[in-house]
């Protein structure tokens, strides 16, 4: 019976781990498992199911459970957690895993992590976590921490890790090898050595494979890349990411304000910055907080969502109070009523497909000074050009629907115009926002909105009391 | 004289660099600076201002220009384009830049490419490009060119280099030194030296840092890394990249049908990879193909915008066919028609947050089987919150407006009755999507406004007649 019970279980494994092998991702199946096992207290179970799952999937296995199978998960298994778990968690639930966990099991968690993985656990924590966890480390390390704590946030000072390879700039091939073959403490990671002259600046890099493949007499010098290109403590990490993806960089030195060398930052995590920073500009333009997470709860999510909501409320208000001026002409002819809406939606479409592609653009650095009147030109052509074509099908449809020419006319020019006021409140909220330093992907949504509701019930409005009822 | 400009042209330079230091990207002033050269034809000028720019500047600068300029620059400066440009460019100009080179400028660019730059830069090309291109190759790359083309499109296949460093799994650490040292044409970057067994079954892998600072005598197999992780040939690029960020690779063998080493991926490519198909959802979120270019024309930006627009324009006619059905009422209570806007805005922009927050879980693999139902109850809660939140505040408002306690009271609930139908739809749809197999981003948005217009006006105009007009 239990053989039995056994082969099901490993017929289960099998099955998760082609399934997972299939996309990657941590599989339903195990969590499923996992959770009967943490509300059974089956901690031998927990162990067996844990064991061989990446870090990241076990941080993704915390964030999608409830809160009360985490308190659980930990209270039967928090010897399994280890530094890497701790880096892979939501800023959400972080601060609530720390404090499950036993001191010594805290400090032991830290202690192998790299430099740059401490600053990015601890930065997002309270004063006195950061301190329980500053106060575990070897003191080497407490100090390295705490200097890349004194670099702004999302600088690239805080992603930084401070365990570098350097060479001299006038070693030969043979002296960089035969040092590196004696070195005690490399890095985990490394893949390039940094060339620095006498006083620390770093001046070229070569790769491991260009040292395994050159001749021992060979200059370290004569064999650096093209694509060497050091980056500022200041500089923002979005900036980083976006210079690693650019310029195809694996790693960059990284310079104090005196050029001298202080760290080196590597190619993944430049990655898991651009992904953040996309995760946010994609919540962002949709009206929801960069850092809300699946783990928030339910008071968190609407303390997130309800801010923009608010926005949106007031700008509904001001549309519907331009509709409340024309009252009468909407007691005249009710269909006024019926077809204001289509107006105002094509517009709001128009303009957020306009904007999203404004932002875009802005946050690629594919819209700059240089062909900014370009594209400006460019979407009022679109705009116009729309605006024609839904002028004559939806003109026409009016024209079908209510039997009335003239107002299939009003429909028609009130389209016009407000698909040429999308194009322009499109183009132009981002960058108006993005020159005055503001975020261009947050509050563009709603401004974009507000133009074509009020634009749209205005202009259809407009025209139909000066057209149908002034006559 | 002579003197002085180049005095000011080399402040210009510096003053550029400075800030292209400070954000990385192209520098607008040099592009204007190119821009003049070329009005002026002055193709010395244009080689001085194009010699220090990286391919990727270079690819961003001839997007960023019209197409005019680009004709003109081309004609003058067809030498400059070597195969990074060509990689680099977007891929609604590739095709534009490749017919302008001359044969002999084309064969120079691809013959220095690696072999997934090869097939990146041809597999979206028309036949007799690519046959240009492939015609231009060593026998050898052609041929494992032609190879990768026959892996589907947005594969791993695709995606792999072909250039590997194996080594056998029973070598020591000086073995794999010696015989790279001896090597003659390792690949342009390599990390890490594959493990493979006797039928070229990757085993393992080991880092050139590991390996440069181990002692010769140590065998291979016992300094392999963890996060070694075979990626299958057909495995889907997205999958890959997921799978490079989710675990820290740097790069990742890939294998056959048989398990077979065929080639490897490296980091680089996946973020690349990472990045466009962020680009692609946050541009489908909003109804624009995900293919579209700031280097688009007018017609090509036309085609690309109208189709969603021709679908929002059906959903549009929906929601007004039901406030048509209204008419009556509107004529009687003509406030119902400024106020009814309001109920289906506010349930659009919830929607609008709830689904992008569903469909970026499910994009990282973050919402999945085992936290559905979770997140479904959750997004309940929220909506039926922000329903009470905002049927209070705008309950309020009416009941000051217009004076109606009545009125107030149909507003309240109709705002409740959308923001729970914006809760569910915008999680239920794109998940039913995705069990469909479609791309949840791709047409979420309408679906999920058709159902908060639909239900907002239905609901508001719904009640009203109930209760204000059927007393």
């Amino acid at each position: 019976m239990a053989e039995q019970q056994n082969e099901t279980a490993e017929r289960a494994d099998r099955d998760a781990a082609r399934e997972g092998d299939e996309d990657f991702a941590l599989d339903p199946r195990t969590v499923e498992a996992i959770v009967a096992a943490v509300e059974a207290g089956d901690a031998a179970e927990i162990e067996r199911l844990m064991e061989p799952l990446h870090p990241a999937d076990i941080a993704d296995l915390m964030e999608q459970i409830g809160q009360g199978d985490r308190a659980r998960l930990l209270a039967l298994w928090s010897r399994g957690i280890d530094g890497d778990i701790l880096t892979e968690l939501h800023e959400s639930i972080r601060e609530e895993v720390i404090d499950a966990l036993p001191p010594d099991v805290l400090t032991e968690a830290v202690r192998d992590l790299d430099s740059d993985d401490v600053v990015d656990l601890i930065e997002d924590l309270d004063e006195p976590q950061q301190e329980k966890i500053l106060d575990a480390l070897p003191d080497a390390d407490r100090v390295a921490a705490e200097q890349s704590l004194t670099y702004p946030e999302y600088s690239a000072g805080r992603l930084m890790q401070r365990e570098i390879v350097t060479a001299p700039e006038d070693w030969t091939v043979g002296q960089a090898i035969d040092y590196l073959r004696a070195a005690k403490d490399l890095p985990n990671q490394f893949y390039h050595v940094i060339l620095v002259d006498p006083r620390r600046h770093p001046v070229g890099y070569v790769t491991l494979g260009k040292l395994l493949s050159s001749k021992r007499a060979a200059a370290l010098k004569d064999i650096t890349e093209d694509s060497f290109r050091p980056i500022s403590v200041l500089d923002e990490e979005g900036d980083v990411a976006y210079a690693f993806n650019q310029y195809h960089l694996i790693s960059a030195p990284v310079v104090d304000e005196d050029d001298r060398l202080v760290g080196v930052i590597t190619i993944d995590d430049a990655m898991a910055v651009l992904d953040e920073e996309h995760e946010e500009d994609v919540l962002r333009l949709a009206g929801v907080s960069g850092e809300s997470s699946i783990a928030d709860g339910v008071i968190e999510t609407v303390r997130q969502r309800t801010p923009w909501l608010i926005v949106n409320l007031a700008t509904a208000i001001l549309a519907s109070a331009v509709i409340g001026e024309f009252s009468a002409s909407i007691q005249a002819i009710v269909a006024l009523a019926t077809l204001m809406p289509i107006v105002a939606s094509m517009g709001g479409n128009a303009g957020t497909q306009v904007l999203t592609v404004a932002v875009r653009a802005l946050a690629t650095r594919d819209l700059t000074g240089s062909n900014t009147r370009r594209i400006i030109w460019r979407e009022l052509m679109v705009g116009l050009l729309n605006g024609l074509i839904f002028a004559v099908i939806m003109g026409g449809a009016t024209w079908l629907w209510f039997g009335q020419p003239m107002l299939a006319l009003v429909m028609a020019a009130a389209l016009i115009v407000n698909l040429l006021a999308a194009a322009l409140a499109g183009i132009l909220i981002p960058l108006g926002l993005q020159f005055m330093r503001l975020d261009p992907a947050l509050s563009s949504g709603t401004f974009v909105t507000t133009v074509t509701d009020v634009v749209g019930f205005l202009s259809f409005l407009g025209f139909a009391t000066l057209v149908l009822l002034r006559h």
